[in-house]
């Protein structure tokens, strides 16, 4: 339904994925193997020239492409008829060398791979400039005191900073896996029917190495018709990034809440507004992401399933995997894309984040009384004392520092200096800030060359 | 890639999953409710009339609502916004009325029920269609003798007749769902922002019935705005269809295997030929079901998933079910239509079905050889020389009738013509025949009328 | 992990699951077989009795049982082989009848729904705790007014009650699709090697009927040995069981955070206390829940994949379900009794649902004022002046009530007391009430006598 | 179920998942907690000694464990409140300083990670089996002829070397894979309520560094308690695994089907036998890792949708996890346990194998008939001319080669030596065996000392 296509895709990454990028990377395969074999004395040069020249996406007509594929199973095999047809009108003897010793598959794959790298450029590029986006407010809250929260219960101090650089650890690793990954699945296909390039006359490893430089892609030891690994892990290595985001967005949607209020999506240009409820500020981007973030993981198990194929080139799980690696690759493109826009934009309340700490009563500081009282009268007394008056808290509604302050078995151990400092969520922070700091001299050193050639 | 939806989907479940589709459903839901609270004296008729007249989809840019959808994040609220301009266009007091106390999901997911509406008669006529070409595939092969195959390997003879009973059985299941889904499924979403239809001035009530009855749907006690279990039941339901389906095309695509020849698919049209390899048949009917059933299971899982919704209306799994549920029933669709075209013309081979029954050189007749044996010796005894005789068959390549027939502590026990009954097929087949008319005759049953009223 | 088997399962489904269960469902199986080819006369009735005698599972070493499923790839032979050997102890005759003319998955199959039919039950009786449950919350708050939230924001006023009833009218369909579901999945499975009951010399069909009788399993036309709906249906039954429960786990915890505090699990004995931070009270039964909501989905999607089987007997698709199956099951059921056990001491503070009303500085009144005031001057005029007054409630962070009244250009519209009643939530509830009542009574309906006979 | 341990597990992997190894993983936390503080002066020398005397798996109670696990919901709090009771009973003052600074995720992550560490290294290891076995069979199968077949369908003759060439090509992808995963996955956890490990006063960061040390694992920059992708990648790496492992197996049950007898698992032992079947082999490790590979996709979903964690700490993602995670380890190290323990047994019927090339009368053999003409006449010419030919074969059921002969066009392009030649299947293996070459010698140099420093 392309009219979901603007809210939850990506404008750029959809390019790489449109009818033309599909057809074209098919073609580019088919004009990089017509020059290939004419280098390597399998076809005639002219041969080669006629076919490379008619190789362009816009001088085919894509919904014959469509309809012979329902006959025939896949795109190739009407692609390359209508190939084959466009070079005849020009050099009838040319088209007798179109797809010469290739497979449907070859196309299919080699053409799917080169979108893959349009695309995953652009993947990149978005998760560069989330991470710089996370780095400066990282750097920027490192020390705003805000509430730590667990099992979705106000826990302990720490500072807005810290949250976001947990989220930029994350990012990073995801960041990092796609290079990685990338050397494994932007690779060549080229085998022929059943991957020994047969019909290539014994040339077939000199086409694949001159085909692969051709192209710019990878060379692999063999062919890989059955061996989806490869894409495969195109969709772990997303799903994995998918889900890293969606952290930060359930994260975003959680601390948007209006009882919570410490962050808001940005507004304007209807964004976000409802018609009826002037005040409301709906997370959009974030409710992409965690849609992304529902789908995916589906989508995943979708190509691992299909990898289990059939001898030497499968049926069905070879299918399964076009529509869904796109799907993958796309709505990562788009949650990436939106993400990458909104958060610049993010609004930080660190008012209410200040405000919030207040929640409890002050009971957020039991951790530390009880650290501080523990050192005097030992963990388990310390721990009966802190329970008994935090008991106190809830039934009597009153701040935990008066019930302490009241309480001589505790103003006994602890001076009110010592309970003042106690309340002052600045003093128990812990690595909040210094934490801050690795994350982003780490992101300094990811900034240096890069280690491993590729 | 809409390349490829006309391989993987049905022409006509597409109409119902068009971009015209999608937005005249929520039309068709404005219409509805701008004529039930004029019935109900909400808003005035004049206003109802006015705003049903522009309640078409060919009147809305498709694309603008598409990227107003991206800012507001979700169809409604653009569509609403395009709506009531048109009408002020005409009549601006009318204009004020447009959506009255209806909110962005009573709008999409009703018109979501009535594209499903529409598409489940398709899938359920498919449905049928498939159940006759099987019924009567499985009377005209009641009586073909061929072999029953267990964990991939030859087991004991059956009749081919029987194997599609057991395929006709499974789907007629699926079809029995579906109207008990249906039931549950295909009703009114009308709760205004939080459920309570509160804008309606008490007319809530009366106004849902209206509206219910006006669109012909089911009314529900309560909205469901995040009781999500009506829409997933649908992926489950056709999650069912669709595993069905799946079981028939990998035996189809088993039994079409060169080496067994039993099946194949209807050729012609360039139709699952291959360029090369000209004696190739591929089974491509067979791939595109196998492909959809390595697709929609993790698209039910999304759907499970995005179940968990929150409060009074949900963030992002609401977002998730769009696609995630469209795609489900497209590829189910497609997986029934391009199964119901291909089956009549289904070729069966019974002379390879026959000739395939000598493959174990006598071997699958051994258990009815140990049942005839063990009443004369006991089951163990009977056991224990049946499998030295079969172990000579291996070792030897001879067929095993000739081996038992050299065997005399075989031979004091069954004679020349107990042994020739042994190894006629036709002897073996148990209730194949029966289990054929049973099967047929229950579909006679349930053309009968339906027992629930809807 | 048995670790973690009281924490995330039922104490009374494990007893369905255990090793003693699974031995005994087979052994149920085996038993009734016997008794019934004796009623049949296929074997004498003295061999029958020994048989029977002997099918109780504290006579079986289910180590050993388990070591040679390891060999066999399944547990019925092994079994069938210590059967025979227990028999032949004590009537080595008799021994020859075990198993007769049954295949391993005839055992397997029954013998699992045999233990899903106990389980069952206690899924059933836990939705009824359960469904009880949230009918007496939902009376008991039907006009507790508390806010309404979507998109994970604050909307508009409803009652407690009427959450609740949304709660358990979802729940109640899940309940509702047992029955059904039951109809098609607890049937007897005996078809003999490729599922025509060929060894058992024309009384198969009556061995069948007799079988079915016996074990009060209803009887299916043909054996689903490959017909893997039937299984894959309660997996995507208790898939939409788990997703509703989940959305009130959903809903809990985030009712219950710190900021929110409308809801508490309940606490005492070390539940959901944390050692370090005492004023903590994790809810531990939301965090069961939607832990089995993200299992339960991988689980179904497992479930469906698998029903594409191989021919008359499947290879790895039908050994992928004894596990995943088993895990659904298990995982429902821990999930419907944790949700039992908790929701009766659910603690609900209906003073912080009051005072969180409140939290948008009179926002969330919103729409009625623009209601009220479009009666006056229009839905665009009003939604315009509403929006503005907004902006500054936003801006000068005073109350929306004293914007207003300041605003003359409201004011000439809406007198005080207007304004008065337009911030009484009371006011804004809608059918709030009225749609407790009607769940409420459509459970008293459902008490009435079931519509379909089984 | 346990009883089915032995058919789907590794014993060794089983060890590291054992209740008691569990337990330990937690322990050794502990352990080595109490340890690194004392060496950074947190606490004290002796209180460290105590400590680590006590953390031994043998001295806890498990099921009184599992019983604190279900009302605190997890099993850090009742396992940490067991060890304070062990050494309070030796060493009262040093019981005050168990688990000191740490988070109940702190010790459950970690120790998980030990566990994986001891499970990953046996996965390593039947990895590396497997590929040995590999390689030799593809060196020993280099020249081995046989059909290579795509959509199921005969297509042209590889060697069965390739086969096995393209099955290692992949499998040591899926081993080149863990070093990366192994980086990012093994290492410790250690950050108190929030992260900020605020509890040590300063010294977190050398507590850390200690640790780290102490258990011999990597010291992440930042806590992950909600970073999860570290673990979701065990799971996704391991899901590419089982995959690839899948097209194996489902490679083996294809060739060792009853028609087509190139391959079968070893039989023996009651391996694989039928009792009333006696000639069937049934594949049983295919089966168990076909079965794994129908699972692990749905548990590597349930990984990735659980990522979406909440705040600092999550509630129910992480639950999830645990019960998911150490499945998709077992099943994936049972799987790679069987699958290295039949591979060597593998029989190869190489007669088969030859005499199944046969089976399309010659028809495989068209491609290079076509070539071979195209070379003369072109190619769209040869195609018409062999395609008719190919007609003929199927209508007459003669042999390819024979209609040839007779057909006068073609016969005037090629002799009856060439003829016999582009019959011959040796002539047209293409690379199929210099690619066995190009694969095993990479093996050789992946012995190579490692690129990459851990």
């Amino acid at each position: 339904m392309e009219l979901l296509d603007q809210l939850f895709r990506s404008p750029e990454v959809e390019i790489s994925f449109s009818t033309r990028a599909c057809l074209q990377g098919m073609l580019d395969f088919e004009g990089a193997l017509a020059r290939s074999e004419a280098k390597a004395g399998v076809i005639p040069s002219s041969a080669a020239r006629a076919i490379a020249a008619k190789c362009k996406a816009e001088l085919f007509d894509a919904p014959a492409v469509a309809q012979g594929a329902a006959r025939s199973g896949n795109l190739a095999i009407p692609l390359v008829k209508a190939l084959t047809a466009q070079v005849a009108a020009t050099d009838k003897d040319a088209a007798r060398y179109v797809h010469w010793g290739a497979t449907s598959q070859d196309v299919i794959d080699t053409g799917l791979v080169l979108q893959l790298r349009d695309a995953l450029k652009l993947i990149d590029a978005d998760l560069a400039r989330e991470m710089r986006t996370l780095g400066d407010l990282a750097v920027a809250h490192r020390s705003t005191i805000t509430v730590g929260r667990t099992w979705m219960q106000q826990a302990l101090p720490t500072t807005f900073g810290a949250k976001v650089a947990v989220w930029l650890d994350a990012l990073r690793r995801s960041a990092g896996r796609l290079p990685e990954m990338r050397q494994r699945a932007l690779v060549l296909q080229f085998g022929g029917a059943v991957g020994t390039r047969a019909a290539l006359g014994g040339k077939g490893a000199e086409v694949a190495k001159l085909l692969s430089e051709d192209l710019q892609l990878g060379l692999p030891p063999v062919p890989w018709h059955t061996g989806r690994d490869r894409f495969a892990e195109v969709a772990t290595t997303l799903g994995l990034c998918v889900g890293t985001l969606s952290k930060i967005a359930r994260d975003i949607a959680l601390l948007a809440q209006t009882e919570i209020g410490e962050l808001a999506e940005p507004s304007g240009d209807g964004r976000g507004g409802s018609s009826t409820m002037p005040h409301k500020r709906n997370p959009v981007t974030s409710a992409i992401v965690l849609s992304a973030a529902a789908r995916v993981p589906g989508l995943v198990s979708t190509m691992l399933s299909a990898m289990t194929q059939e001898n030497e080139r499968g049926l069905g799980g070879w299918h399964a995997e076009w529509e869904a690696l796109s799907d993958i690759v796309r709505l990562t493109g788009g949650a990436l894309h939106h993400m990458a826009e909104m958060l610049p934009r993010l609004e930080v309340d660190t008012e209410r984040m200040r405000a919030n700490l207040e929640a409890t009563h002050g009971l957020i500081y039991a951790e530390a009384v009880s650290m501080a009282l523990a050192e005097k009268i030992g963990k388990s007394e310390a721990h009966k004392l802190v329970e008994a008056a935090c008991a106190r808290v809830l039934k009597q509604r009153r701040h935990f520092r008066e019930i302490l302050s009241d309480d001589s078995q505790i103003t006994k151990h602890l001076t009110p200096g010592a309970l003042a400092e106690l309340f002052e969520p600045a003093n128990y922070l812990g690595e909040a800030e210094t934490l801050v700091d690795r994350v982003v001299e780490q992101k300094m050193e990811a900034a240096a060359p890069p280690k491993r050639p590729t």
